[in-house]
């Protein structure tokens, strides 16, 4: 028989939390990344190698969804799972967050927001509770609840409006999920800007109302490092320890270290394959902009170690010249190698979660990555 | 030890020719398709999912390639099988048409070529003996002389010129290839544009130098397709059976199916992965155009019997979907959907040849074809 949703807090390490979320899909093994199926795909890497690369879950997007090819749409195609092929647990966002910085003549009010569509034009209603449908039609193992995400800097005037606005639309996403189909889960998120008092009033009454999992959002959109950092040092602790957290839009693989170390067990960011197609790899060794001339007569591949075939097969002057040709393989590849890197970074975390090392491996990871490349033969 | 070049002749049925190559690189089973790997990549496919595809033998564009990233780079990189991770048969084409449909400012004199790069404006010569030299330096496994291609219509006076041009370009190459690597082979190319007597003529003086192999060159560039099997079918009697016959840029399936018919054994084509692109499937069923608003809430797969995982997969409505959304997956599905009908074709053909139910193949085929296809469940 399927799982229920549930989460198991296996071990810690300091802050550090290794553990699994299970659904009606399969397990996630946290810290967990999610790449992002933005529109039912993640872009440029074929399913079997988003899985291949170590992948428990993805994400994908409410609002890309809802526009274009429509949830009923996708509802009676048998799902998101079926339709994009991936028979593994998916979350989806709410919606908000694209709202605010892809639609246009937006506007926001108690009842929800209204948009208009960047694709057709079409002015769209989402409330929390059509974003609530929206994602029962798609299927997602794990459903956020509508927020309202400001961009940073905001007022505190500005942030705690939009959190109050956001913990009543917490409330009636509850009341709209009570009809969902067993085995899912509806997670809270945590708003307040980078307003630390803020942001621990909002997490304890989500936590009042009760939900399996807690996200950390509207961070990632402006703020220096810091601040984020500092955010989620104040939240976690104000957060359950045996439910999952769940830091949004967020990051590099520093972010994913340092915000690990700090408690969060889930991410999902862009950042693997949008650098990807964009002539980006990271590495074992750091970034490396493969649309430098340096690479072009270098034999090497990207990282020999790496789990990753392509990591370890294709020199890096096949990609210097894949991604300066524009052909799409060298999209291909990079985003693919990314999201195999962020993976292998990943694993590398729970296990030393698991062996109680998290600290020795974040000095070490920090420290090769610091290293950077290395020069190439003379 | 490694194969030296050499082509053996199994069976025949009507004029139909079914045949083995062989390779320092491997067999390439005749009739064959070879996908065109313009920039050391055959757009938006895997190699590995090229090879899976049934694909023996790939083509290189000399052109593209001594442009960027240069021959003599890749050479240095240890040839164009090593830096595109293809260990199989290549075959490289002169950079003759190329230079006819992209580059600027091109003079055409008895010594070759010259011509400004499309890519960064350059001056750059290419003389048979460079066009040799600049295959040698890729390894290809099949190398092919310098030809002027013209478009057609032309003048007889054009064609005659051209023609004798391009015969005398092939002595240039035979005596240039001589101190090429032992195991690889350089074909000949037939001109004579749509003059059934030039074309026979040329020919004949091709077969006085002698190739281990022919191309019909200087087809599909405008000319009606009756026109074109025309030529093959004056041309291909005038060449050795015990020789392979390559049609050049040619096809479609229904040209493929034509073409072996009248004796063709090898084919190059941008089809599978250019309408692949653009949102074109080729199936069984014929070609089905995937942006059509019919396809949205269609949950068949393209062709529930295809040897490719993806054709028996993905619905139609989800291909139409990433096609619509401008998702590189829709590029890259129906790249390789479109390779494996091709490749199955090919294959189909192989067996029909060595059964002598090649007609019997024809005929069911072209009316599967026509059947097109199947309406959507209502």
């Amino acid at each position: 028989m399927a799982h229920d949703f549930g989460f198991t807090l296996i071990a810690t390490d300091g802050s550090a939390r290794l553990g699994d979320i299970t659904t009606t899909h399969g397990t996630v093994r946290t810290p967990a990344f999610m790449p992002v199926g933005t529109q039912a795909t993640i872009k440029g890497v074929h399913v079997s190698a988003v899985r291949a690369s170590g992948t428990d879950i993805i994400l994908g997007n409410t609002y890309h969804l809802m526009l274009r090819p429509g949830a009923e749409r996708v509802a009676a195609l048998g799902g998101l799972h079926r339709f994009m092929n991936w028979a593994h647990p998916i979350l989806t966002d709410s919606g908000g967050f694209q709202v605010m910085s892809l639609a246009q003549l937006r506007k926001i009010d108690e009842s929800g927001v209204t948009f208009r569509s960047h694709i057709d034009g079409a002015m769209v209603v989402l409330t929390p509770e059509r974003a609530i449908e929206v994602q029962n039609l798609l299927g997602s193992d794990i459903v956020m609840q509508l927020d309202e995400c400001l961009k940073l800097p905001a007022t505190r005037a500005e942030m705690e409006r939009a959190m109050r606005l956001s913990l009543r639309w917490a409330e009636r996403c509850k009341r709209a999920f009570e009809d969902a189909a067993p085995g899912r889960a509806l997670f809270g998120i945590v708003q307040g800007g980078d307003d630390p008092a803020l942001r621990v009033e909002n997490a304890r009454a989500l936590v009042d109302i009760g939900f399996p999992g807690y996200a950390i959002g509207g961070l990632a959109v402006g703020e220096p490092p810091a601040v984020m950092l500092n955010v989620i040092e104040e939240t976690a602790p104000a957060l359950p320890t045996d439910k999952p957290r769940y830091l949004m839009g967020v990051g590099t693989p520093e972010d994913l270290l340092e915000a690990v170390s700090r408690g969060i067990d889930m991410f999902d960011c862009v950042m693997p394959t949008r650098n990807g197609r964009h002539g980006l790899a990271f590495t074992r060794h750091g970034a490396i902009n493969l649309r430098n001339a340096r690479h072009g007569d270098d034999p090497r591949p990207l990282d020999e170690t790496s789990p990753n075939e392509a990591a370890r097969t294709y020199s890096r002057a096949y990609l210097h010249h894949l991604t300066r040709a524009n052909e799409m393989l060298g999209a291909m590849l990079l985003s693919e190698i990314n999201l195999a890197y962020y993976q292998e970074l990943m694993a590398g975390m729970r296990a030393a979660i698991r062996a109680g090392s998290f600290a020795d491996f974040r000095a070490a990871t920090r420290e090769t990555w610091e290293r950077a490349d290395i020069p190439p033969r003379s």
